[in-house]
């Protein structure tokens, strides 16, 4: 935000603020138009700030992703590698269930915006990554994962119970199948 | 349709025929306005028909729904009851990354509607339960493993995959993963 005047720098907070409660509000379908009403601004304004609704949730998920990068690293201080992942992934399913909106967000392939901007999906694949590496080179998992696939399963996992009763619960379920895999022998 | 009269079916069979175009080029947030004004008829009568974009979604693919049972009843008689399921799952996520919006309707859990009609996702449910069954009677897959499971990951993966460049490569590794598993030894 450096060189923006601070009211501008006020009036991006607020919006921010405004977008943050109706994504959790309304998830990725929020409405632009509602923003601009409850944050008392013209349309004009939010779409300067947020083009886009995918850069509206870019920027309305910014601290959860940055919060699990930070959980990421520190999950690489454990013995267990092949557990440090799981947990992690667990994490992610779990804030993605809880935080409506995040994984839409995470559902674009992870690329730099315009301005040269990791989005959240690189941000965390990254940080990812790095969990995925450690258990690759204990041997821990297969080698050809790579942190995409399992970004997918995650997400994908997030979106497809959504609209169940108890999304946590069957969401649980699909995670631990994608983990173990088909196989009878329960490895 | 019994007992409408039948310019009120030919009525049906044109909005849904414009509703199957319309779906087919915008996915599940097709626009039931648009589907009106191409059908030449008001809203309301779009609405009588269809009262939620779910229902909507519904008429729309029962027909690839009834393929996908075929199939699943076709596969039924292979030896390889493993290998049944995974084809069966491979061509069913490849139905959900041609026809937009399929993933959506199959993304809510498995019920009958106000009117006991089973949804897509029962009736899809049912076909592929009885290859699961065999081959959890065969040994060739984890007992613990329920039809509800298996459809979160591919639509799920249908799902998280929709922005990419290239969905199907994506979608395929992540499929591939979710069978096999994180496991080192490959199994």
């Amino acid at each position: 935000m450096t060189g923006q005047r601070s009211d501008a720098r006020r009036n991006y907070a607020h919006i921010l603020a405004v977008a943050e409660a109706e994504v959790a509000a309304r998830g990725a379908q929020a409405s632009l138009e509602q923003i601009a009403r409850t944050a008392g601004v013209g349309s004009a304004t939010v779409r300067r700030h947020f083009p886009t609704r995918k850069a509206l949730l870019e920027a309305v998920f910014k601290q959860r992703v940055h919060d699990l990068c930070a959980r990421a690293h520190e999950l690489r201080g454990e013995d267990d590698s092949r557990s440090a992942l799981v947990e992690w992934l667990r994490e992610l399913l779990a804030y993605s269930l809880a935080a409506r909106g995040l994984a839409d967000v995470l559902s674009y392939e992870p690329l730099q915006d315009e301005a040269g901007q990791d989005s959240c999906a690189l941000t965390i694949g990254a940080a990812g990554a790095l969990l995925l590496r450690k258990a690759v080179d204990d041997q821990a998992v297969r080698a050809d994962i790579t942190i995409d696939d399992l970004l997918v399963l995650i997400v994908g996992i997030a979106l497809a119970t959504e609209n169940y009763t108890d999304p946590a619960a069957q969401a649980d379920r699909a995670f631990r199948l994608a983990v173990a895999g088909f196989g009878a022998d329960g490895t």
